[in-house]
């Protein structure tokens, strides 16, 4: 699910390869984690989160958790939570190479990496739960607001929508845009200048700059997992993302 | 004093009428909460707070302000945080429809909207108390700061300007520029956008991304009442107030 | 050490004058306490900050502190955080009128001041102790953060790169730019525009906006000066500070 490739530096890249739509299921969480461990015990000094040409990815396989019952949906919020976490404390800098579409869960990988290359194209994006009929975790909505500031933050939540990538980048929501094909070289060559600084003050500074995104997740209770799952199962928003489902299967 | 207008789509129009500029006096004040009320009980499911053609509101009402003793002074503003928060609290989403001139007091009504239309033409808005000698209260300073960030917000004070439109919407003050006639018209469109949502999901963000918002009005000792009514009278103040008020009696 | 002119309106200009490149050391930083503290105690309403043009100050004078012990060094950085905080808590408005280059230390005044004006040209300036083997202390990455925001303080810090003014322009790290020759008369401009307001208005707003820069420094344990004190006399930053000097030390 995980293609692992070598880089010049000491940097690794990550790439999404669960066809067709690199969609977010439980295994994927699992392997992602692991693939992160693998790489920093390999002695890894970066990593670049990717994924195909064209899609980095779709987001939450809701077909696949709509077959989950309470435990189960419990368990891999818990676990796609440990991910996020994951991502927030790593010692070492990850950059997410968006290769194209990365909605709702493709963005929130993207948001607790250090920083976000996203190919150009008729690409799309954005944090649109509430279309779906889901309400963020608060964790994901604190890490937007640092991102880009507490009103924007709302503006972009509460409308719901995917937005090109153009917009995304005036949003705040990208850093910068490359060619189609150019997304992880680029990703590549700010790894490289940020791994060219003396390690250790670059290392403890990131460590210092992000204390808040990693500090989100020291109180698991503040995660409020239970009140997702709960809203997951309420009837409205079951009832919507059955309908999503059903026209995701609709041939074209 | 508040003229309600039923809108498609179960948007109501609060559009404030007390002639000559709709400047903010303790009855205005109490109109305004009630006409909100009726409209949440008549089951409206967006505001509109509008103003008429080529003015929203001139902000406070510094004349007859001006002969209230400190107790009815006291008054009035513990009214007119109630209605701050009443905006920040609201269960459903208000757009301030900014027809026209829009300074002090019309602008800090407009910070607690979830969205602001501002008419463009030769029209200024801002918080420019201090030009007129007042401290804005630190819940109006914190709302500036959830709006535009810290900085800017700390800047914009001090500086004690209004502004005009263009320079408004660059500091993120407003959201968007509309012709002059067509405020309302945009308020309506953001409206009809956001209840096209699945409601629950739509609401339940929305009150996520606003409880800082609405937190600022949780513990009444921190809206600082007695400093600001303290400050008011303080002979500097009141001389600045007087002058600001004889000039305002001048013709032409 | 410290330049002191008699402007109009009491607004005082302090012009660091250390030759050659106004490198900030043990001295200068008690001189340009103690020309603050006689400036107010003379009556200054307002202060700005300079330099020479072409140079407002290459920053800390790393030759003559890597000479301190840890004791020394120690010492040092609890007068230089004094000054921080004595213009985090300054009364009367500060401008810093950044005549030229001013990297690092140099920057890092600038910070604590109300307002930045700085030269045209090829100038550089930024927080770019990442690429001499620093960590910031805490204070001075919360009071960037105070200026530009989370996410943007957190790519520059761990960058380390000094920029020019026009991109520290778009990064809010600085308010505006001057004519090479100007940047005195503009900060002299801004600080008459805010003595024309009522003074105890704009002072006590002032203050308001204000209250969390100053706060930075209301808790000497937070300031954290045993770590930065302890990451200088590292072998890593010692010998990456130490290779720095050979470098200045070159001809040409």
């Amino acid at each position: 699910m995980i293609d692992t490739q070598q880089h010049s530096d000491g940097i690794v890249e990550l790439r999404l390869n669960r066809p067709p739509v690199n969609a977010i299921n439980p295994d994927l969480v699992m392997a992602l984690q692991a693939a992160m461990d693998q790489a920093e015990a390999d002695g890894a000094r970066a990593l670049i989160l990717s994924g195909r040409p064209g899609l980095f990815s779709a987001g939450l396989d809701v077909p696949e958790l709509l077959t989950l019952d309470e435990v189960g949906m419990r368990d891999f919020w818990k676990d796609f939570f440990g991910l996020l976490a994951r991502l927030a404390r790593s010692p070492i800098p990850i950059v997410a190479a968006l290769t194209g579409h990365s909605p709702a869960g493709g963005t929130v990988l993207a948001l607790f990496a250090d920083y976000r290359v996203q190919a150009q194209g008729n690409f799309r994006l954005g944090l649109n739960e509430v279309q779906v009929g889901l309400v963020v975790p608060p964790v994901i909505h604190q890490a937007l607001v640092r991102l880009i500031g507490n009103y924007r933050a709302e503006r972009h939540l509460v409308a719901g929508q995917m937005i090109p990538v153009e917009e995304a980048l005036d949003l705040g929501l990208i850093d910068e845009l490359a060619p189609p094909d150019q997304a992880v070289e680029q990703a590549l060559a700010w790894c490289q200048r940020h791994l060219a600084m003396p390690a250790h003050a670059m290392l403890a500074t990131r460590q210092l700059c992000r204390a808040d995104l990693a500090g989100l997740f020291d109180d698991p209770e503040a995660l409020d997992l239970d009140a997702f799952v709960h809203g997951w199962f309420e009837p409205a928003t079951q009832k919507t993302l059955k309908a999503l489902v059903d026209r995701l299967k609709q041939p074209g």
